[in-house]
């Protein structure tokens, strides 16, 4: 099984969601059905970038996390792109059987079996500000994919629009750990980015959240982005 | 029962350790039998500000908690101070019977019987820099106490001689999930923060343990010092 991966690198911290913190070793999958207005990671998405992208199997892959994790067992994220629209149930079943665990992040348009097999699901499905339409059938469909495997659903937030749309989601998953993440409008990985706009945006998102009396998402900022700001393969 | 109150204030977002980013409220204890070197929490520590702190018992505390939370339950944290010179017995079952949820965050100095009915126990031991010793047969008896009760450990780190100890402290309790934070040494109340120098705080430990090859640990900044800066009550 051959798969498309626009970088792999870490160890660093995982800089958002549910496992913001974590040393972790980030796979980004190349390719993605969508077309995010502010995608960060086109490089990952449009086909312009795909003789960038490296053709690996599973073998392959886990060698090169392990190099650069000196073949200690961590987390491993695979995100991308959307990593759903390949195949990863042999890197997940290799690097399993080495003791890594596994984290994958996708918008929830594809489903797959190996979503069971991960450590964390998280589905962040897209806002109206991306430009795209959530089909909440595949949603679900992942959701039901996951079976016993944790899951979340995270949400970048831009306006008070986007924020409308997550809440009506939280009511349609009210189950879902909800994580709302403030959008990040500086995405030329060429141009510092002021730490001072990213907590300013921090702000603004608490106070339109738990200010206004909604209480259950919990808010995370964009660690890498305020430790590295739009560095790639940090 | 009656207890010595710093503040209670909130909702707002937890700013640091394994809550970060959770809309919670704070009850700040006061009175503490530590006196950090770089205690951020003076206000609630010194007896100099005791005519500051209010004397309350579990009915009020709670019916302040649900004033300001508008009678939503959600995570209450008992910070300091350090709140295990009293007991917060009664203000957890009166909570808990109301649907609250309880963090506590303590230095692990006095083991109390109520940890166990923590949703979390955060124990955070004091390494050189505070000038503080840690008694550890009093930290393993809190740990004890919080029988089944989540707990983590996390540690403020401010030089490579707290890194050193830290590493000690997860060699002593490897299966307590350790989270590392940068020090703040800019405390003042009444002084902006720079978000760069938080930032760059961020960066000195990441490299200093994911990049050093310690991956274990997750490294989180404060949240709300990237926020509000040292203000109170946010
Ligand atoms: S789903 Fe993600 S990777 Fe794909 S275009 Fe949108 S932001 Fe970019
Ligand atoms: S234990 Fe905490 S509250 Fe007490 S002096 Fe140290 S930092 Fe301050």
């Amino acid at each position: 099984m051959i798969l498309r991966i626009a970088e792999i690198f870490g160890p660093t911290i995982q800089g958002e969601g549910a496992l913001i913190g974590q040393p972790t070793v980030f796979i980004r999958t190349g390719g993605c059905d969508y077309r995010c207005s502010w995608c960060d990671s086109l490089h990952a998405v449009d086909s312009r970038y795909r003789h960038d992208w490296a053709v690996m199997d599973a073998q392959q892959i886990m060698a090169e996390v392990a190099r650069l994790s000196g073949d200690q067992p961590l987390m491993v994220s695979i995100s991308g792109g959307n990593p759903a629209i390949q195949d990863f149930s042999g890197v997940i079943a290799l690097g399993r059987a080495q003791g890594y665990r596994f984290a994958c992040e996708t918008q929830g348009s594809v489903a797959r079996d190996w979503f069971a097999d991960l450590a964390l699901l998280v589905l962040s499905p897209k806002p109206p500000s991306s430009g795209q339409e959530t089909d909440w059938s595949a949603f679900d469909a992942c959701l039901a994919a996951a079976k016993d495997a944790p899951r979340i659903m995270k949400i970048v937030i831009f306006d008070d629009h986007d924020l409308a749309w997550a809440r009506e989601a939280s009511t349609r998953y009210p189950d879902l750990a909800l994580y709302l993440q403030p959008g990040n409008p500086e995405t030329d990985p060429d141009l510092p980015v002021d730490p001072q706009s990213l907590a300013d945006r921090m702000l603004w998102l608490v106070d339109a959240t738990v200010g206004a009396g909604w209480l259950t998402p919990r808010i995370l900022p964009q660690l890498h982005v305020l430790i590295w700001g739009n560095r790639r393969g940090v």
